[in-house]
């Protein structure tokens, strides 16, 4: 960090507001540069220019975090399923903290180094063997010196935890991130019973990420709020939702939505729902507000333009905008000027082309959790016979 | 050109197959370079990285053909409704070859400079005066040695022929591509007739590009296929359609569209509605298949996929995706590996996540062309008078 | 007929408005006296009440013309698949034909008989088979002295051909109408090829009904109309279409949709749009508007409302209904009386209240027609072997 | 009643179920008898050839419950927002009862002489005042000696406790339905605490109708009931919900959507959506099944028919039906006799034909109640005046 740059908690604690970054996976396997299915992201070592560049869209748009591209970059997870790779684990967290770094100094950016949940938990691991896990990639951030460490896209609170409790030795400010919804964690823990225990355990921010729509990350943020103020606790909240809509998930987010990973285009959020979300999110006294997947650079600029007023002043991303459409004013068409206007964009309900398409999905979870013998994690690929027998389970559903 | 690659006539009179790239201005406009309204590129020389990552990335998700990005970089139009450039209009012409060929020798991808329609034509100048403009980019893609050139997003036929008349002067192979559809262009001319005019002006590939669906644009260069065939003259044939479900669109296509340009998101077309777009241009006997508006690097990946057996190789971006969706194999979750089949993905009608939106848009079209009063563009800022009689007229339709 | 009343061709000629009934079988389903499927008219004879009061509905909200409720009331028909009935075909078609009489005579009304296809000429039997059932019903209608007689609901020209033959040589009026759309009937022959063919045969009006939507059904009129003024010949045009959106329908109109017949509700038509409908044919110059299946009485009303100007009268049953929803002056709720005005109910949309449905559907037509062995009607119950059969061909589509 | 007949509560006590009528204004409104705004019952005695049949197509669809159609038939009411009637108060309430009456002779159901909210409790009249309405309706029930009493469409249960202590005078089982939703009634009572109002008041029947879609009127019932065993009493449990999907109401109900009344038909449920009714209503322990507004004899049926093994036979109404669309075993064509089987209905999502409309409407509620002075009801009709004003307060929501 550069000697002038505030801190999270500084900053935090002066309520200012922090904005994050958007989800690297999703945007990143559109460009070309990760795989969904395993969702590692070795990129940041094979391919350093675009996790760069995608970086620089983001402190462009307002970012004022660099999250390290490690998600998913635990051992047990980069040789899951038959993922092969080039580069070890430790030079993927490396060459990622490293681009985080040297983005993160070309603005007001802090760097945060990330950990997610481990197949090993869902194997059914030992705290001990899990926790092994975590501290083999704090180590990498340590040297590396990240300005705080973030616990993120987690489905069980126990496991999260567990991260709190490693991360928290380093002696950085520590963030945790659920991704879970109003109705808990994988095991029932209800979101105010979560952020207790990861406030508890050490964690100085709070909150959720991914799986959800803003709306409801936001309703489950603000239930966290209200579980730590019950327990006479203080915390931070942060906010990373979906950018996209999600009206029809059951509690285990959009991964059951049976558009997830490959056709959820249609429930993209526009830049004004997410002027929206960023003022929800605000009134609901959150103050780190970024984006997971679905996110592009646009998105969070539009989140930094909402809150403008708030900070006192504009991304750098906003001189190609124009606030509400008023960049329209040089378009060719008049009928297309005329749309030049907040009260055209705020109130408009865009069609979705797609007459064949329903507006809501019937998820189509299994309900299985850590326990299951279905959700044991292997690292061969899977077998034609695991699949088919996938393929029967699901008709019968 | 490297001396080993092969020209656009050579490859398409040989019958190969050639996968153009997508659109530019509505990628880095999301990514935080473009403004949408005057759509103009001057991030090719403000903002290179961005600009080059983009080509890159297309060129890894197998796209053969890297335009400059010199859409609507005519002088005319740079200073046009108060647009204040740094660079002038030859700078950013020059910068643009330099990235296309930066990146086009990293591959097996061919150079296009392209030149667009012009404010001077809707503004109703000579035919000596638009010309001159297109004579000024030609100089450029002349002593930046580009390999062909595209007369591209026109939407009057009339001149789009003068451009072809201009460009052809070069000795370099010519590519037309109209933004029209079935209804043909805004006076009225049919496909078939805009098709043989632009062949008897000397262009030898045509088709469509921008403005309406992949469906709707295969169609409209059908039709020009048609008109062609019957006039007893030869052509090669290209298309580049919006990544955007666009049923609902008049003749003037999707800009007519309420959701123009900001809140097109649940319009994005899927990976595998890009199959199917694929197989039917190639059906139709299109052989240059790209993209424009909306397309982002996995659009041009699904073509590519698409046509792997016809073409004998997958892309580089493959390495990253599994055919249908097989990467999911990988999941963690065994009822999203249940998914990893084509026929999962190949049949699934995405939900729209948006219970208040409606399918269809009605079209916002004043129906005003090429001599209407208010098409005259203007180099000055809308004014808010201009603005306010704007939404007049709007409220009165 | 009353010695006061003018006939049918009278009012035509006069150039008045002539309103017809909705359509019986689907109405009297939805009330519990007849069978989907079979789709025979029985319950004339069986239960009076019902179709009696369902003709002083449609006096009551306007029609001049009481079709007898002979719909599929060919013996052939009425024996047809396992179909058991207590009253032979001639005391079905003499009930029918005096219910019509009975209401008719309470207002201004005229009595139409009607005849429609017949699974014989499906199973190819020859013209003059296919010819002696309809002389069976003509007889009767003669007997009973109707009004003019309607030939109705025919897929091929051919046969509605044969059937004007027959019932012209009662020397009363005959309309003759076709389920067809624009695409024309089922041997492909053009709608104004069809209307000329029915107005040589003999047809002093001609027009379409059922299988598609409103506005669909007025095109496809027009199109029949400038075919027989083409052709020099003169005829009135009748049109009495579903009161069903069917934008997805192919050339076979509802009957492929897959919520054919039972669930189909979501797709009726408004009061609203019955205006639009109403307004749409009168300027093509259609002067007998009507009704088929899907109609209500409410629809028919307000399809004389929206002529009442041009009639110079409203029906009776415009007692209980407000002009454009004035009757909500009275709501108990102000916010429902705020909703009392033209320009809100024209205006709106109405919501479906259903998130997992899309606005369309793929219809489900295999295509068979007249000559194709699936087509044979039989008079024996379908069996398990043959419905196992369907299953499994409808499965491979 | 026929001294064979067993009572109301004869049959519940015993476990039979007991199969109730459909909603008589919207489906009258439709055939053009009853208007919509005011919504009152006067053609009992105007046109009681029509209320006949519309109570024997309920009966022979399986009703066991001839509601006397007195709904609004209050004088306050009749006399409402200048509403002019041939008939008196008295003189429909008999006619009503007669027309039930004779019906329910014809088959095996009783008669229930109701009464609905008044407009004087809305405008802040005594219970004095508002319990002498209720007498003067008693009168003519006692006259004409129904078989119980229903207390109907009450908004708050406050009115309903008082109409409740008004009928039980009379010796007979009451029954007591309130139009609210899980949100409770419109001062805020909860379900559970209005059902046991109603029970200590004396009611022996207690449940909802109308406003909300058969799903949450179950989920309604059920937390009445809930709340009813809570306090250690007993009752009887009915339900006779909306025909209509209405996902998006709010806790006024289908009032406040756009669409009411004149928009409704997407939202229509099919006779499928019945079965799911049904069965759920039963499994919730509710034992008197019937419908409201939007249910026409063919959904009353489909409640009949899913309930068939339970009750030991079919309604006489299914003698044209075929149970899970068997009846189209006998249909023309091969593809829509494929369609004959339960798997083929019970999955189908029907399209609604509507591209241009959405599924959800945002509801339009003001929020008034009881004691608003928007609410004060009137007997002249709304004036010019007034209902500028509301049209002006509809535009600033």
């Amino acid at each position: 960090m550069a000697p002038t740059k505030k801190g999270i908690l500084e900053r935090l604690n002066a309520g200012e507001i922090v904005i994050g970054d958007g989800g690297f996976v999703v945007a990143l396997e559109k460009r070309g540069y990760v795989k969904a299915g395993p969702w590692t992201p070795e990129a940041a070592a094979e391919h350093p220019e675009a996790v760069r560049q995608l970086h620089r869209e983001f402190l462009r748009a307002g970012s004022n975090v660099m999250q390290t591209f490690t998600f998913y970059c635990s051992d047990d997870k980069l040789e899951n399923r038959g993922n092969k790779l080039t580069f070890t684990g430790t030079q993927i967290n490396e060459a990622a903290c490293d681009l985080a770094r040297e983005v993160a100094d070309e603005g007001d950016a802090l760097v945060a180094g990330g950990v997610s949940q481990t197949p090993s938990y869902l194997s059914c691991k030992s705290d001990k063997e899990v926790k092994a896990i975590f501290k083999k990639q704090l180590d990498v951030f340590t040297k590396k010196n990240v300005d705080f460490l973030i616990v993120e896209y987690f489905e069980h609170v126990e496991e999260a935890v567990w991260a709190v409790e490693v991360l928290k030795e380093a002696g950085k400010p520590v963030a945790a991130s659920l991704c879970i919804g109003p109705e808990g964690d994988m095991h029932g823990v209800s979101p105010g019973d979560c952020a207790v225990k990861l406030v508890k355990a050490g964690a100085q921010i709070v909150g959720v990420n991914c799986h959800f729509d803003p709306m409801t990350c936001v309703k489950t943020v603000k239930m966290m709020k209200e579980g730590v103020e019950k327990a006479g606790l203080k915390a931070h909240y942060m906010v990373q939702p979906l950018a996209l809509h999600t009206p029809d998930c059951d509690c285990r987010g959009f991964i059951d939505l049976p558009e997830f990973p490959y056709a959820l285009e249609p429930r993209a959020l526009t830049r004004w729902d997410m002027h929206k979300y960023a003022r929800e999110a605000y009134n609901a006294g959150i103050r780190f507000i970024g984006g997971c997947c679905g996110f592009e650079p646009y998105h969070i600029r539009a989140v930094a333009e909402e809150l403008a007023q708030e900070r006192g002043f504009l991304p750098a991303a906003s001189e190609k905008h124009g606030l509400w459409g008023s960049a329209l004013e040089m378009h060719t068409k008049p009928w297309v000027r005329a749309r030049a206007r907040r009260d055209y964009w705020e109130n408009l309900k865009p069609a979705t082309g797609r007459p064949h398409s329903a507006s809501m999905s019937t998820p189509d979870g299994w309900g299985y959790t850590r326990g299951h013998a279905e959700l044991m994690q292997q690292k061969e690929a899977t077998s034609k016979d695991q699949l088919k027998q996938l393929f029967e389970m699901s008709k019968k559903k």
